[in-house]
C-alpha cells in the first residue's frame, strides 16, 4: 500500500485542476451570457457584476497557473498527464480572456444604450452572439468530457461566425451609408462584431487544445 | 565537484530559455516593423514573409512551452528561478500573439492598398504605430535586462496609445461623415487602430510580467 499513496494524491490533484477549470468555465460563460443580455437591455448592476467576474476569473487563473506548475514540479508527470496539465493552463488562459472580452461587450452596451440601432446589423450581431454562446459552452464540454467530436464541431462553428462577421460588416457599413447620423455609434457595433469573433476564436482554441491533448497531434 | 554539475546544467538551460525568448522577440519585432512598412508601401513578397514569420514564432513558442515544462519537471526550481521560467512562458505567448497581429495588419494593407486614405486618420495611425514599435522594443529590453524602469515606462506609453486611439476613432468617423465613399475602406482603418492597441497591450503585459518576476508583486 505504501507506494500507492502518492499516486492517489496525484490523481486527486489532477481532479482538483479539472474542477478549477470547470468553475472558471462556468463563470466565463455566465459573464458572456449576461453581457449579451446587457446589450439588449441595459442594466448597470449587471455590468458591475460582469466586470467583477472578469477580475475573479483572472485571479482564479493566476492561482491555477501556480497550482499546475507546483504539480509539475513535485510530481514530474509524463505523457498524457503532462498534456492534461498543460491543457489546463491553456484553457484557463482562454477563459480568462473570454471574461475580459465579456467585460468589453458591456463597454459597447454603454455606448449604444440610448441609440436606435438599425435592425439589420443588430440581427446579424445577435445571430453571431448565439452561435458564439454555443461555442463557448461546447468548448467546455469538449475539454471536460475529452470529447473529440464536439471539439471538431467547433471548427465548423468558427467558419460560420467568420461568415456572419463578414455579413455584419457589410450591413453595418450599409447602415452608415443610409444614415450618416448613425456612424458615430455604429463604429461600436463593428468593434462588437470583432469581440464576438475573438471569443469564437478562443472557444475554437480550447477545442484544438483538447484534440491535441487526446491525440498529441495539432488539428 | 560532483554535486555542482547539475546546477551548472540547470543554469545553462535557463540561459537557453532566455535565448529562445530573445530570438522570438527579434522575429516578432521585425514582423511588426515590416507590417507597418507594407501599410505605407504595398509589397506582396514582404507580406508572405510576415505571415511565415508569424507561423515560425508560433512553432518556436510551442517548443519553448515544452522546454520550460520539462525544465520545471526535472529541476523542480523554486522562487526566483520558477518565476523566471513562468515569465518565459508568458512572454512567449505574448510574442506569438504579436506575430499574428502583425500578420493581421497585412490583411488591412490588402484592403486599403488602392484607396486614397485621408491624411488625418492615417497620420494618427502612423503616430500610434511608432509608439507601439517603441513599446514592443522596450518590453523586450525590460524582460531581457530585468529592468524595472523600462517596464514601468510601458504603462505611460500605453496611456498615450489609448489617447491616440480615441483621437483616431474621432478622425476616422469624421472622414466617414465628410465623404461617404470612404466608409467601405475606412472601417479597416478602425480595425487597424484596434490591432495597434492590442499590440500595445501585449507589450504592456510583458512589462507587467517583468515587474512581477522581479518584485513578486502585481504592478
Amino acid at each position: 500500500m505504501e507506494k500507492r499513496h502518492p499516486r492517489i494524491l496525484f490523481r486527486k490533484r489532477l481532479k482538483e485542476l479539472r474542477a478549477d477549470v470547470e468553475q472558471m468555465g462556468k463563470e466565463a460563460l455566465s459573464a458572456y451570457r449576461d453581457s449579451i443580455k446587457v446589450l439588449l437591455k441595459y442594466d448597470e448592476e449587471k455590468i458591475k457584476r460582469i466586470v467583477e467576474t472578469a477580475d475573479k476569473i483572472d485571479e482564479m487563473n493566476y492561482n491555477l497557473e501556480h497550482k499546475t506548475l507546483s504539480v509539475i514540479a513535485s510530481e514530474q508527470p509524463v505523457a498524457g498527464d503532462l498534456r492534461f496539465i498543460e491543457t489546463c493552463i491553456k484553457v484557463g488562459g482562454h477563459l480568462k480572456r473570454i471574461g475580459y472580452l465579456a467585460s468589453n461587450i458591456t463597454e459597447v452596451a454603454k455606448k449604444i444604450k440610448d441609440e436606435e440601432v438599425p435592425e439589420k446589423p443588430m440581427d446579424d450581431i445577435i445571430h453571431m452572439a448565439d452561435i458564439v454562446e454555443n461555442m463557448v459552452s461546447k468548448s467546455l464540454a469538449a475539454f471536460l468530457g475529452q470529447n473529440m467530436d464536439i471539439a471538431r464541431e467547433l471548427r465548423r462553428d468558427d467558419d460560420k461566425v467568420d461568415d456572419l462577421f463578414d455579413r455584419a460588416l457589410k450591413d453595418i457599413t450599409q447602415s452608415m451609408f443610409d444614415d450618416q447620423e448613425t456612424i458615430s455609434y455604429l463604429v461600436y457595433l463593428l468593434f462588437l462584431a470583432r469581440i464576438l469573433e475573438r471569443i469564437a476564436d478562443r472557444a475554437e482554441n480550447i477545442g484544438d487544445r483538447t484534440i491535441f491533448m487526446i491525440t498529441c497531434k495539432k488539428p
